[in-house]
């Protein structure tokens, strides 16, 4: 053939995929959306078994339930990886309130940080430092800090879009904030809770110690941001106002978990492995629903809808229930070690776990041919409203699996509610939209078909023909 | 100067422009989500007024509130725009029930749609037929359906992304369902409330009996889509039941009421009108939070934020809180009829009447060079992810302006939950997001301000100099 001939063909032969795949891809949603099983699943995630702490019992009923559903989808295999996790429990319901004058107290919403010892049993009252962050606190002399609790209530950046970004910006006052206050002779430390909402819910979270003395502890609780407000007020009018807060809880050991794996196994390219997953465990105020049982279900239904729009994969494509990303990230971890030691090439992993939001693309970590490839696939993603294919984040869990050739993404659902359910009492199954949940595993899937479809090298090839 | 210098001049000058532009619609993001307004002015129309029917004492509470605080914010002038509105009142809360048998009956959340007749003072009580649709029902014979009440059970297509889209394929069996059966001989109707989600909440809204003779008028109502279902189920089995509903509204003379108008006059083009707005009736069930309470502040938020971020525009900003949107148009027929009479020259219409969710972006009506100027601003709304720009619908408002050369635009935020919330009891405040509230009032701003500050016929040449 000369040269315009065989531009002809694979001109021909891509016009023919690229209505191939738009078929498919409106194949995918529509079953997606009138017959998918993942609002189903987060049902009976969130409202029959509830919150998923890693160690918990729920978390091993989460293990049981999803890999008997996975089971009955007739993969090719489901096998349980196992984990050992922290455990960290919250004990009895945290306690605690301003005292304006002796006697006169005022209720406080607080919640004990993940990971953070507890309070004498008598409970820990002191007056308090407000300071804006940790850069504030290390600004501060040990005279001003010491004997006293700690009040980070630097707020979330409420002008910035992405609020995962406002979360960034923040999040180091929860997760490091005991750690450095300890180090000004503090007792306690209490958070503004991660929320751009005002509203009367403390969020909980992870926090670490570092390597400070387990003698040098300092119990640390977030706040909910109507009483951060109102704790802001009273301090500036009455600086010597103190905080009383009573938490019992504790990490006891390690305890054995699971990883929940299944997967169709590659027709032509078995060793191919693309995955996409959730994390299973999540904090234990609510009941999980967005953070992340929407993620999990979504990935499960990945390839269930493969399966019922008539796709029979080329590669391997595995879904991953991982355990333990909220406290620790042993599961991500773990997958990570195994596939490294059974020399397991992975071309591609996908994880979604920003909440069960309409969808509005995809944010990618790898090589940028790669992802260059990618982006030439939004126009299949133009009908759904699926516009963002971004360089950036792409999923704690996936992390591990970072090498130079994989290309890691993350969902990016609408992020404007997350923070208002992130970790509290509200993240409830009643707070996800089923459309919006369907959408984003209709999303996923139909990614997940295209990169199976044309892997890599293929992708490079079809992007040529298109230019 | 020649060609050459002309073009390098040119192009700095657009360069230059963008640079302002870019910094101008920033700080619109940032003012309306750090120091906006819309949303304590929502919770007082939704809380502190609630649902505003037309001819309602609520929607002239609502005609005060907001010409009093539209008079706050030190605009040229604020004024009331007489318009006769229809008075229907809903009358005693509705009751029905299913009667699988005598006295046995099955309780049925139902709500009279507006502009409906009542049943007889003891109720209506007769078989059914379910049909899927006014197609469906014109395939029956006068004896299949005479002296029978008409179900209406056609589901809104789950499987389309645009919402909006599946309400337009569903919403003639509400509006003309009962004009329809009453040539067949139906005694009633019911329908099956438009609402995607499976719950318990019937869903009011408009239907009209056309030319049909007031005495050959027959009561209708919709019912709450869990109870379509069982219904529909039961019908399977047992085609005899009867359905039994009492509902009193009844439809009062047409009473005085107001359209809402404030305005910032135009510096340098003050008979270059642009108008943007929502309207102030709403349903009686909920308290019109979604519909459209958040198009009225959202638009009034848009000269707020306009005078905040120190614009003072060019040509004459206009916002119109139209009365009677759901039940005639009287507010946006007359608005157009008194501007065609002065001669005012409209320029840009933009209505917000799609929910307070995160906006996407705008549908266009209009000439298309005018449109595809537009489309030339798209970059500069790309941080806030608005991405949505296309030809289609506006609002039912602005509607009656149209001629060819205005531009009409909508807003056209998610899509995804306002049905779940749409005319019925949880079209409430707490369904509204602030933040996603807010981006809407910023994005909204942001193209009055690029319209005000190019006009048509600049922003032609700009885009020639963009190309």
């Amino acid at each position: 053939m000369n040269s315009k001939i065989v531009i002809i063909f694979l001109s021909l032969t891509f016009f023919v995929h690229a209505q191939d795949d738009t078929a498919q891809i409106k194949n995918i949603y529509s079953t997606s959306l009138t017959n998918g099983k993942s609002y189903e699943w987060l049902r009976y995630l969130s409202n029959e078994i509830g919150g998923r702490l890693s160690g918990s019992l729920n978390a091993e009923l989460a293990v049981e339930y999803t890999k008997n559903e996975l089971e009955q989808l007739g993969l090719d295999k489901v096998w349980l990886q196992l984990v050992m996790v922290p455990k960290w429990v919250r004990g009895n319901p945290e306690f605690a309130y301003i005292e304006t004058e002796p006697g006169k107290t005022i209720p406080v919403n607080l919640c004990a940080l993940g990971g953070s010892v507890s309070t004498p049993l008598q409970g820990l009252k002191a007056e308090l430092i407000e300071v804006q962050g940790i850069e504030d606190l290390n600004t501060k002399n040990r005279a001003d800090v010491e004997g006293k609790i700690v009040f980070f209530n630097r707020p979330m950046q409420a002008d910035l879009i992405s609020t995962f970004e406002a979360y960034g910006g923040c999040v180091d006052q929860r997760y490091d904030g005991a750690k450095e206050a300890a180090k000004l002779g503090a007792v306690g430390t209490i958070v503004r809770s991660m929320n751009l909402r005002l509203d009367d819910l403390p969020h909980t979270g992870a926090m670490s110690y570092g390597n400070t003395p387990v003698h040098e502890r300092i119990p640390s609780a977030a706040i909910s941001t109507n009483d951060a407000e109102r704790l802001s007020g009273i301090l500036k009018i009455e600086p010597k106002i103190k905080f009383y807060f009573k938490q019992n809880c504790k990490q006891l050991k390690d305890v054995q978990s699971y990883n929940v794996i299944g997967e169709i196994t590659g027709s032509q390219y078995p060793n191919e492995i693309i995955i996409v997953g959730g994390h299973l465990d999540s904090w234990d105020l609510g009941d999980g629903s967005h953070d992340d049982g929407a993620g999990c279900v979504q990935s499960m239904d990945v390839l269930r809808l493969l399966k019922e729009t008539g796709v029979r994969p080329k590669r391997t494509i595995r879904v991953v229930l991982f355990m333990n990303e909220e406290n620790g990230l042993r599961g991500g971890r773990k997958y990570a070690e195994v596939a490294k030691k059974k020399g397991e090439k992975h071309i591609f992993a996908l994880e979604s776990d920003s909440g069960g939001f309409t969808p509005r693309g995809f944010s990618f970590d790898g090589p940028d041919y790669k992802i260059n490839q990618i982006l030439n696939w939004k126009p299949l993603f133009e009908p759904y409203l699926i516009h963002y294919f971004k360089k950036g984040g792409s999923g704690a869990d996936i992390g591990p699996l970072k090498n130079d050739n994989l290309v890691l993404a993350g969902l990016r659902p609408d992020s404007q509610r997350y923070f208002d359910h992130h970790h509290a009492a509200n993240d409830t199954f009643d707070a996800v939209n089923k459309r919006e949940l369907e959408l984003g595993a209709a999303t996923m899937t139909s990614l997940i078909y295209l990169i199976d479809k044309y892997g890599f090298n293929d992708i490079q090839h079809q992007s040529k023909i298109k230019d």
